[in-house]
């Protein structure tokens, strides 16, 4: 069944009332947002002048200032950055060898918070696992002063939801394999692409247990490596992943478009301002900030809502939600009427989820409802997620998830892969409509009146 | 229309009479090649045990032991080295970073026989240059002392034929900067991909100028590049690409199938044995020397043909043809039935030419007519290519060409992801049966006897 079967299917059914209609407003601010430009105009800009914008260096905060002189151009209120303190991981030199049986380089790039290598590299015997429970099911003998190597391909799922099953050996691989007494430990890249570009990613070594280094092999050079295991001659491997931590300065850039009632509680929409260092942070997350801001100026260029709407462009997402927390120390108990994040690419929304409770339920359905040209299925009314919006949905903030087509994402997340060429201009303005609809839905109308703010 | 319904038509008008039938051994022949492992094991056994094998190396020196221990593996006879001497040009740290106005680090590689940097990078303003023609044409002035930057995007085409004048920045580029007073010249790389790996490939600068580095950008970053360019700023780069000539030993390998008649003229088959350093030279060409390999231990599994096949994996191609120049030394005087050479990738073979003389017509079109069931288009009787038996060719050798399809090809050629995750097995078959057929066709008749080779 094609995606419109589904949602006409699911629209006969039960969610929502096809005696709804959609208000004219919503659907013309809809309509118009699959023209826009001001999303391109923003992913195109910050992936070209500023590039990777890793969490704690100088290029995110580079970044920041980009982002305040850009939301500030834009026409936005209340532009500010609101900076906090961090642990700062960067990467230095990085290279696998192959020393014997078959002398070559593998392409390979170290995780976040890796242990650091000297700058000569470690030298090992090769342990190859075909799974994470088969890693974890292994003797402490039969690991200990090794290289483990952990090799599970990833699916594809349109919804993404293979990320988290296989991407076990990145995220809790290191500890295991510290604790097994592992010299240190490469991984499969959690990835469904076959380019000889490795996908960084973060992880954590639980509190008491020692730092290893640990690193991601593209595919294409995990499977050489199992096809070299697969030999059975003893495989030894150099491995070069050197890098720092030192303390660094991160932030959140908040903007707002001000409601005509400024005690009625806030929309929050963002996405996440820094990138991992190897690719541009396209997809990952210029994009995200980008739909979420386009959505916003083009309510703000309507007219006014009746709430504000506060945009969020968190800093420090990658490696462990540093800006969503902060954000939650910050405002976690003002309150919020919705809150919404992108941070999934650039492809179609495809679903819609929401958490809004029982008594906005006719709110919701509205939202399903306005949604539905777009070819957007409507999904649940009791969830919602989001990276950085985690810490306040799990606090019980009512949010709203518009879900995009994942089955593509993880060919480039987190790679070098990740640059403009990789963001289609139509799917992108899909998105930017889909956010419009929703704000235009949850803004409680808007009032045009004689602009204020210059457009573009 | 389909590729099938060209044949169809072409096979229906003139060429090549449907009158004639496939003799039924050529056909069996042909038909069994379609299940082929042959080619398989030495594509994965090549790219998995020596990986990437550059000219002049001890990579190379490798894999031509490993390809002596496989020929002689597999039954043929007269397995040997012809060896030569040859300059080897070997790359070290690589790297492009844009100083200002927008801090960055571009993915790059030199091209062959770049001038090397030194290790701390040159630094320069970037000229940049929408095409080949467009550089060609500017004052010397406008480029004296600066990074010239040449881009124009290479489209796809089934024969490949955009290679030669898309190619242009590269072969010629590097002459002409260093000609106009450069100080150095990067190229969007020639190829057809959105990744984050540049094409590598050879230049020769002309005799008498001096030699400058030359780098190719991968074509993400040399859009990149263009879009930093275009928002009018001057732009400075630091370019390292640091590198190395030293004498080296390098060789064709050489096996046979032994025909009946000695005195026979042979038939010539190969690909080329090294590869460029980025990948494991999946597709360029452990694929050619496996699939031309593959039929003619197919042919020497039916029994003796009538001439004796001759294979050659020849060295040292990607640099300069110093393999094919030497095995035309060596051997261009001897009698030569018909050369052909697989060096086109992995892809389904599309379309045969030959050019085998007006006297041989008759078996030029039953050569198109045993073909014609893979799916391949009966082309010129006029004209044969190859890169390595180029010379052979020019000095009027008889030749046969069975073109792949290069549509996809440059998406992956001179680049770190030329690995065997590239390779379709299924196409890699129809290659199989194709140079099976056409050995089978041209060989003079198979006399099968009780087997003296045992098969793997």
């Amino acid at each position: 069944m094609t995606r419109s079967i589904v949602a006409a299917l699911l629209l006969a059914s039960a969610t929502p009332a096809l005696s709804q209609t959609v208000p004219p407003q919503v659907a013309d601010l809809r309509d118009q947002a699959l023209k826009d430009d001001y999303a391109w105009d923003i992913v195109e800009g910050l992936t070209t002048e500023v590039g990777q914008r890793m969490a704690g260096t100088e290029a995110e905060a580079r970044a920041r200032e980009w982002a305040v002189r850009k939301l500030t151009a834009m026409g936005f209120a209340n532009v500010r950055i609101e900076p906090f303190d961090m642990p700062v991981w960067t990467r230095g030199h990085e290279a696998a060898e192959i020393l014997g049986p078959y002398p070559q380089r593998l392409v390979i790039t170290a995780l976040g918070n890796s242990a650091s290598t000297p700058p000569e590299g470690i030298t090992g015997e090769v342990v190859g696992f075909n799974s994470e429970a088969e890693f974890e099911a292994a003797a402490d003998s039969a690991v200990r002063g090794k290289i483990v190597f952990v090799s599970h391909a990833m699916p594809r799922t349109q919804d993404g939801s293979s990320y988290g099953y296989f991407g076990g050996p990145r995220r809790q691989g290191p500890t295991v394999a510290s604790r097994k007494g592992a010299l240190a430990i490469v991984v499969r890249s959690i990835g469904t692409d076959y380019h000889r570009n490795p996908h960084a990613g973060v992880q954590r070594f639980e509190d008491g247990v020692k730092p290893i280094p640990a690193g991601a092999l593209s595919i294409p050079d995990a499977e050489q490596l199992q096809r070299i295991l697969k030999r059975g001659k003893p495989v030894t491997m150099r491995l070069t992943l050197v890098s720092q931590v030192t303390q660094g300065k991160s932030g959140n850039v908040i903007a707002e478009v001000p409601g005509r009632d400024p005690k009625a509680p806030v929309i929050l929409v963002g996405g996440h301002l820094d990138s991992w260092d190897l690719g541009t942070g396209a997809i990952d997350d210029a994009s995200g900030v980008a739909i979420t801001t386009a959505a916003a100026k083009r309510i703000m260029d309507a007219g006014r809502p009746l709430r504000t709407i506060r945009i969020v462009w968190f800093g420090a997402e990658e490696v462990g939600l540093f800006g969503g927390i902060n954000y939650q120390k910050k405002h976690g108990t003002e309150p919020h009427y919705a809150i919404a994040e992108s941070d999934f690419g650039a492809d179609k929304i495809w679903k819609v989820d929401s958490k809004l409770g029982k008594a906005r339920e006719a709110e919701a359905k509205a939202l399903q409802l306005a949604l539905s040209p777009l070819g957007i299925v409507p999904g649940s009314l009791e969830k919602a997620d989001g990276s950085d919006i985690e810490p306040l949905l799990n606090a019980g903030l009512p949010g709203v998830a518009l879900s995009q087509d994942g089955t593509h994402y993880f060919d480039i997340h987190h790679t070098p892969d990740d640059t403009l060429d990789k963001v289609d201009p139509e799917s992108l303005r899909q998105n930017v409509a889909a956010w419009t609809t929703m704000l235009a839905t949850l803004t409680g109308g808007i009032e045009s009146e004689p602009k204020r703010h210059k457009r573009r």
